[in-house]
């Protein structure tokens, strides 16, 4: 029954991406790039197979032009850099547009520039007249043009102007092409934009430009992002613009990582990058690194989240049959299989989490028997192991490979204190640390006891393991377990370290908070410390 | 030009809403509601519109049962709760299946069972035949509804088993179809389908059940779960189900907070939630703290970023005219403009609240304005007030109706202690309280310093509020702030509680987490007070 199977040799044209993470992605909240980082990642997406890099825009900010006088210097294998601006103002003749030389001055065998589509745009914005802006359109592309420039011309609120206006919207997309622009880009500037809306709209200008290379630039304010980008594609449009993890204005761009799959996996279109699409992970973590950013779990495809299975049914049935309950082969996008494992997972599901992890373990040994009996002890005690997974390593290090610890805290002891006249509260901690034949007692302070804890421990291993001062805390976590109960009952702890390098998540449980905190801090430190053995992976 | 524009009166069908956050969306890594959470959900989905609320899975975990004897007990306005299972096993008579005995004993109006539509499914994970299979899933629904249950049956893997062998999938359907089931639920289980292969097969389906109810269950794995569900309510169906937040397995189920406004104010269709849409973003935010999830700001419609314009260009073009970059008025959802980079709330949203709590307040008040600025503050500082109504309440009372709190903590003390020679840990705390003109210093021991305090804090204040004895905790969540700082960064405690009759959130925030609790605590008791007093309401 191949009805509605994908042909995999398609008559399907190749399609152009054109990534605006460095341009556009910079709109988004939290969302910057030092010069050096935006060419390390042009250099990325140029060896991943992307077809345009958009580098900045030259006078909105110093490090755009900075950017462009670098990476003119780099031998790209097959990227062209494209610079972004803006038509003419109405009140310059083009030739000494001071935006139109920065454009030029970028030196980019590729220039972007954006007019408006939108009457409404031209009128209250722009303040001019639509014969005017038809003329800035046209003149800017031809003098780009005769400059030696490729020009791509961005149609600003197309949707949303051609709802309004068709006849207005498509006399400017005429004014970019009599002035030679290789594409017409259709901007979904505002997101909104439904799908049945694209595919009608894109048809109509498809028949109008029968001949011309149309583009699709969408956002995701209706969570359509992704959706509007295949449907321009599928009504003709050849060029996607989008961002590496949909970085960007408000709600973000087109996803670049979850349009490629869809695009290259599903549908079938040619791209330069099919070939490189297992590396799409790495691509999305880089970027998410350079821009400083936690990378989205959730993410389609790439995310961490993206083939997890629950214990339970889905596990054991994903077992049997792996794509039973995963869409694609997670490893066609660099991505893996895991198990999570929560109050519901059987012994295969933590044998295919051993597995996951490397681990030489065998499902029917004494050891791992009695490593089984203590997790479900542990989990009944309120530990989980679902986002611990450093806790679930030292506990099969501990049971199955049966080696000690490192260290043992033997006491400790928290003063905390609130007082009127001060109107401030102190915290005191003292620990006693067992390393090898030596003990360490010492004390520490801070705002909150969890800090005092945090620092007296440092204190204590750092005379045998110096690298616990490259440990750094990034979350923390409490939940109460049973609300039953009420404060009596247990609490969990979840904390996520990072060495700059690694990120790990420990977990500590307790009737008490405190104890429970010292639990996972204490799990984290000796996950660095066991990590710098190699003796985790 | 109204050639794209929606009717606003339409003759469309009505879509019915059925939210499985507490069913589905618990299987999201790391989510997880306590009963008395998913009581409060389950209250606040129904005063949202939410047509149908999916509870749990009975016999999954201990949890699920418990909110079925809970959420029994209340009166809900609209919505219809559910029960969720299976089919019955192939070896089993249905009468005598354990897991659809415990539907029945669920006692809810409504029980929604999945079954197999995929034949490999049948054959490789069920390990049955395909005839079998079609008599579990008629018998099972047969036998809920001569149990006079409402029945929605969930076509698990739906789209991929129409992709592999359409006849027996649609012969699954007739099944069902003969059971008596007044839904039929087609699931993207893997999340993988493409929205023109939706369109087809929902429209396919359609026409062999010309009268039959359709439903849509969609995951987000390639980025469409909320256009792949509108693709088919347009092809049809009639019911949506999904998740606030999107939270659900791998990479989430359809957003509900995305496909509702999309479905509404953008496409016209008439649900019962509709006048309520302008409470979306609360909704949101209630169901994330609930969750103990940050809350997602690149949410569509709903995020702190949907309407975010970081300056320059947009911003002023906003200032100019409202509509140019914003794809919707922020307020029909709840939501609003923010040019300059601020999480404080204005004026409006909370005269919202105040008004959805019953409070009467007037804008333009001296007080209202001290108590804006000093909302400010507090939010800066921390303090968020989204699911903590009660701390909201008593703020109101101290700042707009300047009553002063009957009493007073002036200082505090916890030690916490642990030995390596007990195995065992001990706090202890002493509190000083002031009520009225007198002093009670009192000190109480527990397992934990939170349970030494509130042991306390009742001590000192029974003897003049014996009703505090009453008060039971019955949630305890906190949260770091600010990831990036660590430990030193503010904490935020959110505690819920019961005196038996209602259940109230409460907050506090510090550096200390010893603190922060505290303040939650003393709250939780300032409000059981005000309760008795009548104040509140």
């Amino acid at each position: 029954m191949l009805r509605f199977s994908i042909p995999m040799e398609s008559a399907k044209p190749n399609v152009f991406l054109y990534d605006t993470t460095l341009r556009d992605g910079t709109q988004g909240e939290g969302i910057s790039f030092t010069v050096s980082s935006k060419v390390r990642l042009a250099e990325k997406l140029d060896s991943f197979g992307i077809d345009y890099i958009e580098g900045g825009w030259p006078g909105s900010n110093p490090r755009d032009m900075a950017f462009f006088d670098q990476i003119r210097k780099v031998t790209l294998k097959r990227a062209k850099v494209a610079a972004f601006g803006s038509t003419r103002r109405a009140s310059n003749a083009v030739e000494v547009d001071p935006q139109v030389k920065l454009l030029l001055e970028a030196e980019t065998p590729v220039v972007t520039i954006f007019g408006k589509t939108w009457l409404m745009h031209v009128t209250e914005v722009l303040r001019t007249t639509a014969e005017e802006n038809i003329k800035m359109i046209e003149d800017t592309v031809r003098y780009l043009k005769d400059n030696g420039r490729e020009v791509v011309y961005d149609a600003e609120h197309f949707f949303d102007g051609y709802k309004d206006n068709p006849k207005f919207a498509l006399a400017t997309l005429e004014a970019a092409q009599r002035g030679g622009a290789e594409f017409l880009t259709l901007c979904d500037t505002n997101g909104g934009t439904l799908v049945g809306e694209v595919q009608n709209i894109v048809g109509a200008v498809q028949k109008h430009f029968p001949k011309t290379k149309i583009g699709m630039h969408c956002h995701n304010d209706a969570g359509l992002g992704v959706a509007v980008t295949l449907a321009g594609v599928e009504a003709g449009a050849v060029m996607v613009q989008g961002t590496m993890n949909g970085y960007g204005e408000r709600i973000g761009n087109a996803n670049l990582t979850t349009v490629i799959p869809n695009l290259s996996l599903k549908m079938g279109y040619p791209m330069a990058c099919a070939e490189h699409i297992s590396r799409l992970r790495d691509l999305s973590l880089f970027t998410a690194e350079l821009a400083n950013q936690r990378h989205d779990s959730k993410q389609p495809y790439v995310g961490a989240s993206a083939f997890v299975h629950k214990g339970g049914v889905h596990a054991d049935a994903v077992n049997k049959v792996k794509h039973s309950y995963e869409h694609i082969a997670p490893e066609a996008v660099g991505n893996r299989t895991r198990v999570v494992v929560s109050d519901m997972s059987g012994r295969a599901s933590i044998m295919m989490k051993a597995q996951e992890m490397g681990l030489d373990v065998e499902s029917k040994s004494p050891a791992m028997t009695h490593f089984l009996d203590e997790l479900k002890q542990l989990e009944f005690r309120g530990y989980e192991y679902e986002a611990a997974d450093a806790s679930f390593k030292l506990l099969i290090r501990r049971y199955v490979n049966q080696k000690a610890d490192p260290f043992k805290v033997l006491n400790y002891k928290v003063i905390d204190e609130y007082g009127e006249w001060t109107d401030d509260v102190t915290a005191e901690a003292t620990v006693k640390v067992k390393i090898g034949e030596n003990i360490y007692h010492v004390v520490d302070e801070s705002t909150g006891p969890v800090g005092a804890l945090d620092g007296a421990l440092r204190k204590a291993l750092s005379h045998e393991f110096p690298q616990v001062n490259d440990v750094r805390l990034t979350d923390f976590k409490v939940r109460i377990l049973d609300g039953q109960k009420g404060v009596k009952a247990i609490i969990r702890v979840q904390v996520e370290s990072t060495d700059g390098v690694n990120i790990w998540g420990t977990v500590g449980a307790s009737d008490d908070i405190i104890e429970a905190s010292l639990e996972a801090l204490r799990d984290a430190f000796l996950y660095k410390i066991a990590l710098d053995h190699g003796e985790t992976e």
